[in-house]
C-alpha cells in the first residue's frame, strides 16, 4: 500500500457508469506524482493516507461493482 | 487511477480477437510516457482523462470479454 | 516479491472496515521508497523481509477478506 | 497497454509446463527496457506492438491456461 | 515477463504458511534491482531467466495455493 497526500477533489462530468456515485480525490506522492483514488473514508486536503490497489481496491470502495484500481484505505495519524 | 492526456487514435489492422470492436487511444503522461487505452467515453485529443487498470479495466470497457488492461474512466473537467 | 526493511508500526484511527484487525508496518526499500504492508509474521523494526503483492497478499494475510495489496511473506535470515 | 518494439524470438529449453507451446518474443521499450511476451499475432522483429498485461494477458494468448503476464494484443500500423 | 539473473538462494526461517515448501531465489535485474521469486525449474546462480508475475505466478509455481507474486517461468538459452 502506498503513502500519499490528498491534494483536492476531482470534478468529472463524463464518466463510465461504474464510478458514478463515488468521491474521487487527487493524491500526490512524495516525488510529486499524481494519482486519482476513490475515497470511502472522508479524507481532507493535506491528509496523508495509504491506498489499496488492484482488485482489493474495489472491495475497499465498499462495493465490488465500483470500477476503481485505487482506494484510500485509511488516514494516517502518525508512524513511530 | 492515473491522470493522462489523449494524444491520438491508434490504427492496428492485426489484433487479437478480444479487442476487435473497441476504440483505442494513445495516451501520454506528464513525463511523456505513452500508453494505449480503450476509450468508452469518447475522449478527444487534448482531453485529460483518468484511467482504470487491471481487471477493473475490462468491466469499465463495458464488457468483461474486452481484453484490455487500461480503460479511460472519465474525462477530467478540473481539480480544485 | 520485493525485499524491504521494516521501519516502524503505522497508526491509523480512521480505516476502511476490511483492514481493522491487522498490524500495519511501514517498510522501506533500498532506494528509500516507503510502503505500507500487513504483517502476519511479527517482524520488528530493522528486519529485512520479502513482501507478497496482488491478490496473493490477501491470502498471505491469513484471510482473503483482509483488503491489502501488500503483505509480509517472511523475515529474511540471509542470502548466500 | 504498453507500446513496445519486437526485438527477436526467445529460445528456452527449460520452461514451466504452462508456457510450452507458445511463441515468446523479446520486446523493447523506447527507454531500452526488455520484456518477454507471448505472441499470438505473428509479429516480426522491428514491428511496434501494444501489449496486454495481467490476467487479460492469459485470455489474449488464446487460452486462460497459458501462464503469461504479457501478451501482444496487436501490431500497430500508425497513430495520427 | 521480466528478464532477470539468478543471484542466490534465500534463507528465511520465519514465513507465512503459504510459501513453506517452495525454493526461493534472489533475482537481479540489469539495473541491479533485486526481487525474490519461487523457482520450480531448478535455476542456478548466474542463469538468466524470465519471470511470471500476478496470479499466473501462483499457477506457474505448480499449485495455486502457493502465495507468490513472482515465479521463474523458464531458463533462457539465448535470444537471436
Amino acid at each position: 500500500m502506498e503513502i500519499l497526500q490528498v491534494e483536492s477533489a476531482l470534478v468529472c462530468t463524463s464518466r463510465v457508469s461504474g464510478l458514478q456515485k463515488t468521491s474521487l480525490r487527487v493524491l500526490r506522492s512524495e516525488s510529486g506524482r499524481r494519482q486519482v483514488a476513490v475515497d470511502p473514508v472522508g479524507a481532507r486536503p493535506g491528509n496523508w493516507v495509504y491506498t489499496v490497489s488492484g482488485s482489493a481496491a474495489r472491495y475497499a470502495a465498499g462495493d465490488f461493482e465500483v470500477l476503481t484500481d485505487l482506494t484510500i484505505g485509511g488516514i494516517i495519524d502518525y508512524w513511530e
